[in-house]
């Protein structure tokens, strides 16, 4: 594995898609990402998007998410009282799968919406 | 949604990255999904893979693909007693997204192989 994790997610088999799901296979993980690069930063406009994430569910996200080295968790640099959230340089390689899954998605769920900010990979 | 599906799972938005998220973001539906697309149509089949899913989340994950109407379950044409697995027309439209989590996988995970029989993605 290439990335520098804290936390090594056990791998559960040499499978390339196993270990994408070892990673975000879940239902939230890549909707913190779509924020992330959407520009969010902060706890509480994670909280806000439309699918309505739990509080309890975005804790223990982002804790994994920066315990895997792919989020970075720093003091906000307008309030030093509060913290904002980034994708790591790790992180950002997720852009690309996120732009494959909303390609997907785009393609057959029909009244699905393009991602502002989100260009969508070629094929 | 373009799938027709028995149960229409919840839309919890319309992006596009939650729409695939609610189908198949889990950490198992897509190693599934991976088997039928490389030909296995059994229960035993599935169970042999190397990441070694339980007995009861292979039942849940089959019944939930089967009322999405991603994947058929018929009668073994060999041995009509017992019951072989399909991707629908619908479900090979997975194919698509199976292969961007391949290549995605491939290119940061560091000694993971390419799945047999998958032609992945060109960008």
């Amino acid at each position: 594995m290439k990335y520098v994790t804290k936390t090594k997610p056990r791998r559960r088999s040499d499978c390339p898609v196993a270990c994408t799901l070892d990673l975000v296979g879940d239902r939230w993980t890549m909707l913190i990402v779509r924020d992330l690069v959407q520009g969010k930063r902060y706890f509480a406009e994670f909280q806000s998007s439309p699918e309505k994430i739990a509080t309890n569910i975005l804790s223990a996200r982002l804790q994994v998410l920066c315990a895997q080295g792919l989020v970075e968790k720093i003091p906000d640099p307008t309030d030093q009282r509060r913290f904002a959230y980034e994708l790591s340089e790790d992180g950002v390689r997720l852009r690309e799968l996120l732009g494959d899954m909303a390609r997907w998605g785009l393609k057959y769920f029909r009244g699905t919406k393009p991602l502002d900010g989100i260009r969508l990979p070629q094929r």
